[in-house]
C-alpha cells in the first residue's frame, strides 16, 4: 500500500492544462503539497503541463513509475491499465465512475477492470475513487482543490470521496486538528478497508483511524484486523446504508451490498470499533480521541451554567446509557463553596445561581474541581453560555483542571454564543487540548465514544 | 400578558450603574432596543442611572407602572412585591433564583411569593426568569447583553433563559431569520406556557411558536390551546427532561415535574405540536416553517452530488419514517438528460457522475426539475459539496426551482465546505428563502417537521 501514500514517482493520466479540470487539480495538489517524488503527466499531445514533463503514455516515460492515477472517462480505462502493465506500473488509482455504481452493465465493466488488474499482478484503488492524501509525503492525488492541511494523527479510510474533497476543506478551514492519510476507496474492486487498515496499523504517524464504509466485503478479515489494531489505535466507523433504502442506495453509490445493522453492531462490539451515527459524530469522536486522555471508566460529571444544559445533558446521557453518579458528601461540601448557600447541587451540576452573585469563574473552578476529585466520575463535560456577563478565561481554567486531573478527559460545549465569542473560545480551548462541541448532545456522544473505547480496552486486557 | 411585552411603563428594581451588573444590562437593553415607554429605575440611593430617573421604591415613582422587573437577591423579593402592590403595579418579572430550583426550602419561599402575588391580584413571570424580549416594542428586559435583533415571525416560550441570552446572541450573529417575542418563564410559579400561548395566538406578528418546556402544569389546557393555535400557527416544542435523570434535573433547574415521554408524545400527536429532540432541531424546524411553503404530502426527493449524501439521506429518512418514492418512467427519462448515459439514477438521486462531464449546474437543474414535477414527491432536499470545481449560483437555481414549483418546499444542506464557501452559499440561499442545514440528518429532520405539521393540518381538516 506504500505506493498509494508514499511512492517515489507518480504518473497522472488525464493530466490537463485547463484550470479546474480534474486532471489539472490533481497535478496542482501534488505541487501545492510539496510532493518530493517524480511526477509525470500522461497526455496525448502536450510536452509539458504546469512545468511537469508530459508523455503520451506510461510506456514512454522511460523511468520507474510507482503508481499511476487514471483521471479518464471509463471508455479509456482498459487501455490505461494495459499501458500501465506494459510500463510495469504495479499500482493504479482509478477515478472514473460508471462501474458497479452504475447498474449491471457498469458492474460487468468493473469485472473487466478487476481481471486486467489481477492478470497483470497490479493493485487498484477504485474505480470511482477521488484519490488519496498523505500529508507527510505531500502525495495528494485528490482531484478536488485542497488548501494546505496541518499534519496530525487522524487517518481516514472512506468509500466516499468527500473526505478527500469538501470535508478536507472543512477540516482545514474550521478545525485545529490535523490529518495524516486519507484514502478514497470508491467501489473497492480491489483495495479495500482491510488493505488500508493493515497499512495504517504500521504507520507510526497514524494514531486514530476514521472509517466511512457502505459495506465490508470480508467481514472476518476486517474483524480480525480491527480487533488487533484497536488494541493500540482506536477505529471510529460510520456505516452508511444501515436502513433498507439506504442500503439500496449504497449499490448505486459504490456498488456495495450493505449488511444488516445488527450484524455490524455485534461485530463492532466484539472488535472494539466505535460506531457512530453521522459524519458530525465521526469527527466529534475522532477529535475527542485525538485530544483527550482515556478515562478510567464510563461515568460522567457535568457542570453547566445553564440549567437547560443540565437537563439536556441528562437526557443525552440516558440515550447513550451513561451514568451520572450522585455526588458524595465530600464532593457536595466542596462544591457548595462555589455557590450561594441556598443553591441545590447535584450531577449534572447547575451553577446558574452564581449568575446573581457574580463570580462565574470561581463557581466553575470550585465545582469542576469538586466533581473531578470524586473517584467514580471519569469524564467531565462543561457547558458554557457565552455572554459578556460571564466572560473569563475558560481555556486557562480547563487546562489547569486537565493538568490537575490528568486521567479525566474534559470536553466542552457551547449553549448559545455569538459567532465572534464562539470562534474565540473555540480556538482558545482547542489550543489547550480541550475539544469543543456545538451542542450538549454532540458533546455527550463524543464522551460516550471515549468511554466505549476505554471500556473495550479494559475488557480486552489492554 | 400585554404588560410583559408591550407595557406603557416599566420599573427596574435592582437597577445598577455598574456595567455588567445584571440590573445595568437590563436598562442598557431597554435603551438599545429603543423601548418607547417610560422607564424608571428603582435604587435605594441613586437619583439617576444611565440617564434614567431613579427612585428608592415603586411607591415613590408617582406615575403608573405597568410592569416591574425585580433583579434582586431573593431576600429582598417579598419586600419588592409589597412595594409593587402598594404602587398598584399589576405585573412583575421576578429574576431571582433560589426557589423551587433550590430544593424544599426554596419551594416554600416560592409559595410565599405566589401567595403574595395572588393576594394582591398581580401576575408574575418567574421566579428564576431572565426576562422578556419584544422586538417591535423594543421592550427587552433580559439581563444578558444582546445585540440588535431583526424582527421576524418566530416567537419563543422557554423555561430556560438561554433563548433571551446566549441563544439570542447566536441568532443575531449567525442566522438571517428574525425574532418576534421571547418569554423566559423560569419556575412558572404563575405565568406559564398556556398564558403566553394565549397571548401569542392573537399576536399578528407571531407566525411560528417555538417552545422549550421541562413540564406542562395543566396538560388539558395546554392541549386545548395548542390544538387551536396549531390550526393557524405551528408550534414546535422541545421537551427537556424526557429521561429519568433528565426529569430529576428539571426539578433543580426550574422545579418542574417532568412527565413521561410517551404521555407527551401522545399529546403532541393529537394537538399538532411538532416535537423535536434538541435545540438545534428546534431552530432547524422553526426555520423551515418560517421559510418554506407547506408540502402537500410527506414524501421526499433527494438530489446529491455526493453519493454518501444519498446514502445518509436514505438512512435519515428511514429513521423518521419518511418515504422516498421511486421515480416514474417520465421522471427517469427527464432526469437522464442531466447525466452521462451510463449513470444509474433513482431517489435519492446521486449526480456524482456529472463531476467527470463537467456541467454540475446543468445536472442539478435537470434532475431537480425532474423530481419536482413528479406528483408524489412533495419535499425536495438538495445536498451540495462546496469545492471550487463545482462552483455555480446554487441560490439562483433553487430560487428559480422554488418559483416553478411553489408548493414544494426545497431545503438545502452542505456536505463538506470551507468556512468561506459555507458562509457565502448560506447567505445567498437563505436570502432567497431556501433554508440551509449543516448536515443531511438535520436537513431531513427539518423536512420531517414540515411534513408532520402539514399532515396534521390535513387530518384536522384545515
Amino acid at each position: 500500500m506504500e505506493a498509494f501514500f508514499n511512492p517515489s514517482s507518480v504518473a497522472v493520466a488525464g493530466a490537463s492544462s485547463t484550470a479546474m479540470k480534474l486532471g489539472n487539480v490533481t497535478l496542482a495538489n501534488l505541487l501545492r503539497f510539496g510532493y518530493g517524488g517524480k511526477i509525470f503527466a500522461i497526455h496525448p499531445r502536450a510536452g509539458e503541463i504546469m512545468g511537469i514533463p508530459a508523455y503520451p503514455c506510461a510506456r514512454e516515460v522511460g523511468e520507474r513509475v510507482d503508481v499511476a492515477v487514471g483521471i479518464l472517462p471509463r471508455e479509456l480505462m482498459l487501455d490505461f491499465l494495459e499501458d500501465c502493465a506494459a510500463a510495469d506500473v504495479r499500482n493504479v488509482i482509478v477515478c472514473a465512475g460508471g462501474y458497479s455504481d452504475a447498474g449491471p452493465e457498469g458492474a460487468e465493466l468493473q469485472l473487466q477492470l478487476a481481471e486486467a488488474v489481477k492478470g497483470h499482478g497490479m493493485r487498484m484503488m477504485g474505480p470511482n475513487s477521488v484519490g488519496t492524501i498523505s500529508i507527510e509525503s505531500g502525495f495528494v492525488t485528490s482531484f478536488m482543490t485542497l488548501d494546505p492541511i496541518e499534519p496530525g494523527p487522524i487517518s481516514i479510510v472512506a468509500q466516499t470521496g468527500l473526505f478527500a474533497g469538501g470535508l478536507a476543506r472543512w477540516v482545514t478551514s474550521t478545525q485545529l486538528f490535523g490529518l495524516c492519510k486519507v484514502a478514497s476507496l470508491g467501489n473497492k474492486s480491489d483495495v479495500d478497508e482491510v488493505d488500508i487498515l493493515g497499512y495504517l496499523e504500521d504507520d507510526p504517524r497514524t494514531g486514530i483511524i476514521a472509517v466511512y464504509s457502505e459495506g465490508i466485503r470480508d467481514g472476518r478479515s476486517f474483524m480480525e484486523m480491527a480487533s488487533r489494531i484497536s488494541r493500540t489505535k482506536p477505529i471510529v466507523m460510520l456505516k452508511g446504508g444501515r436502513s433498507e433504502v439506504g442500503g439500496k442506495m449504497t449499490a448505486s453509490h459504490t456498488g456495495s451490498l450493505a449488511g444488516m445493522d445488527d450484524v455490524y453492531r455485534g461485530a463492532f462490539n466484539q472488535s472494539g470499533v466505535i460506531p457512530v451515527d453521522s459524519i458530525d459524530m465521526l469527527f466529534d469522536s475522532t477529535k475527542a480521541l485525538a485530544y483527550c486522555p482515556l478515562p478510567a471508566g464510563p461515568n460522567l460529571g457535568v457542570v453547566s451554567i445553564s440549567g437547560a444544559g443540565t437537563v439536556l445533558a441528562a437526557d443525552a446521557c440516558a440515550r447513550r446509557g451513561l451514568r451520572l453518579p450522585a455526588l458524595t458528601e465530600k464532593t457536595l461540601a466542596a462544591a457548595h463553596k462555589g455557590l450561594p448557600a441556598w443553591a441545590s447541587i447535584g450531577n449534572p451540576a447547575d451553577i446558574w445561581a452564581v449568575t446573581l452573585s457574580n463570580d462565574v469563574e470561581g463557581a466553575y473552578r470550585v465545582i469542576l474541581g469538586a466533581l473531578a476529585q470524586q473517584d467514580d466520575i471519569h469524564v467531565l463535560i462543561v457547558t458554557f453560555t457565552l455572554v459578556p456577563e460571564s466572560e473569563f478565561d475558560g481555556a486557562a481554567l480547563l487546562a489547569e483542571m486537565q493538568e490537575t486531573y490528568p486521567g479525566k478527559p474534559i470536553l466542552a460545549c457551547f449553549l448559545g454564543a455569538s459567532e465572534v465569542d464562539h470562534k474565540r473560545w473555540f480556538r482558545a480551548l482547542e489550543e489547550k487540548g480541550i475539544p469543543v462541541y456545538d451542542s450538549v448532545e454532540r458533546c455527550v456522544d463524543a464522551a460516550w465514544a471515549l468511554a466505549r473505547y476505554a471500556g473495550w480496552l479494559k475488557r480486552s486486557g489492554c
